[in-house]
């Protein structure tokens, strides 16, 4: 507790002093109590407790964050915390930001704008310092206004040209392409693409594309399907595409996240036919699940603990003064990690 | 925006009314620009953004909150948020208490109890309305100290004796019984078990020791070993158990949860031996995981999602004043469910 809390107030509030007259104990025993870092007697601690509760005392971190204006609490956006990049994600900004004394908060807009929305406008209210922004929609404008406000923004992924906006991002394009490029070469000709909802990750698509133009296939829009990033969505999708007539139906699929193409093993082996044998199957993430499945995903890397320590980073050097400059972006590789599903 | 919030304070915090000053424009068009929900030319809103920039402007819900003493805040205390049960169980409980206005703050303690106890604080210090807390020691009292002080404080998991604490649990002892006793029903006799690490989860290992205690099988000491509730823990614990001279390995393993029994396939595979052919594993959990591991996990379903439901039911019926009598406890069923793995 602070000096400052132990003075009187004239806003009601009740303090620390008032708590001590009460239990009748000095003012520093009731500061120990609160700390629990040094020894008081059960029964001291017991009548200070009566005391606090009587009196409704609260500490005084939310007085303290209206004079610095700092309530010490970056808000983390994420479409759903269960899904794992998000988790590890989370975990990695967190750890990043404990450090300095900052809390985490989460919100889930299960990729809906409305959601996103609503959420900016409360972390705004809540004054959180900082935000970390998993947009679906990398051209949402959301983040704009609390960076147009002086609070620092960090998106995950996409593109966004604002001078307070940082972005962290991981190389899709390249390891999509990766992908891809390592179901052709294992000799798959029919490739098809789950891709996540419409208008989400054009990195991915982009990836495959330039895979299969640089291999001279022809990118069959019937082979083009959309999922929901789901394991549920990409089992759908898969079914989708074997429900074509055998000889057009997909030899490989890219899948643009591990949940869907985790998802499409399913539909495969429910439809009795094998992965890679008779549908290779390419994923993107590298999640612990990726190496759960059988047989194992190849797939690219998307290093989300990284991410988030990464723009917990970029975070802390504009709430700590380091800097103040113009948008930053840091760009993380994929690696493409063969195992044995294509 | 309320009225309060645009009359002159004498704190030196920055107004509405002095915002709207700078901008040349009302107090009512800088709430619009706030809020979004009104749409105000481009040009204005570049202009009251400015002047907020300009003047260090901060919505005022910190001042709100030292008003009303409410933060509008919930914390969840877990051991790690990347782990699926604790990401699906933060789910629960941010989509329970989404609808009345409460954030969802996370804090991850890797299970130590210096961390917990530091988080503890730190809740405190922020004046977050109320605490779910999965703590890896049930007999923790760290919990007691935010009661005591008034703060409603659910436990997952163990058994606190505290007026104002309230605890959901699942019925471990019961689920781990039944997969145990599956195991046992199935042929096995030399039946091990994963435990977590020493001193948790006495539930899941009195329910281990009643199904072998009720089939008049002897509980092996040389056969409990304790895994740290990663997979790679329990690859490392079923390395050791399959360490053992051949005639006293065990011919089933029940795991504490599902990660370690993942590991435990991994251990048993990489031995060039089967499962549940040569070692029969059972899980706890039910974690999506569990259906992508080859073979599919028997396990027993952990209701996380539902967890979180109940936790944040309970700590609203107390923040909404619905409730303010002695704690209660919310027991959830663990069904049985059977996949291959034994």
């Amino acid at each position: 507790m602070t000096e400052t809390s132990r003075k009187r107030r004239s806003d009601g509030r009740v303090t620390i002093t008032q708590v001590a007259a009460l239990a009748g104990v000095s003012p520093t025993t009731v500061s120990h109590v609160l700390s629990g870092k040094r020894i008081v007697a059960a029964e001291t601690r017991g009548t200070v407790h009566e005391a606090i509760r009587a009196l409704g005392y609260r500490p005084n971190t939310i007085a303290r964050s209206l004079r610095t204006r700092r309530s010490h609490m970056v808000a983390v956006v994420v479409p759903d915390i269960t899904n794992t990049f998000y988790s590890v994600l989370t975990r990695g900004l967190a750890d990043t930001v404990d450090g300095a004394g900052y809390g985490t908060y989460v919100c889930n807009t299960d990729g809906k704008v409305d959601r996103e929305t609503a959420f900016l406008q409360d972390i705004l209210d809540r004054g959180a310092d900082g935000i970390v922004m998993a947009s679906v929609d990398a051209a949402s404008v959301g983040a704009l206004v609390p960076a147009d406000m002086g609070v620092p923004v960090v998106c995950i992924g996409g593109a966004i040209d604002h001078p307070r906006v940082d972005l962290v991002t991981s190389d899709d394009e390249v390891g999509s392409y990766k992908v891809t490029r390592h179901l052709i070469d294992r000799g798959a000709r029919r490739v098809a693409m789950i891709e996540g909802p419409p208008d989400s990750g054009p990195a991915r698509i982009a990836g495959f594309r330039r895979a299969m133009r640089e291999s001279r296939l022809r990118v069959d829009r019937a082979l083009m399907v959309s999922g929901d990033w789901t394991r549920l969505g990409g089992r759908e999708a898969m079914r989708t595409l074997l429900g074509r007539p055998p000889q057009r139906r997909p030899d490989a699929v890219f899948c643009a996240n591990d949940l869907m193409a985790i998802g499409a093993v399913d539909a495969v082996h429910e439809e009795g036919l094998g992965v890679p044998g008779d549908v290779a199957v390419g994923g993107f993430d590298d999640v612990d699940a990726a190496t759960i499945v059988n047989p194992a995903l190849t797939t690219a890397q998307n290093p989300a603990y990284d991410v988030g320590v990464n723009a917990g980073r970029l975070l802390m050097s504009r709430l700590e003064g380091e800097y103040d400059g113009a948008g930053r972006t840091i760009v993380l590789p994929c690696p493409l990690v063969v195992r044995d599903s294509g």
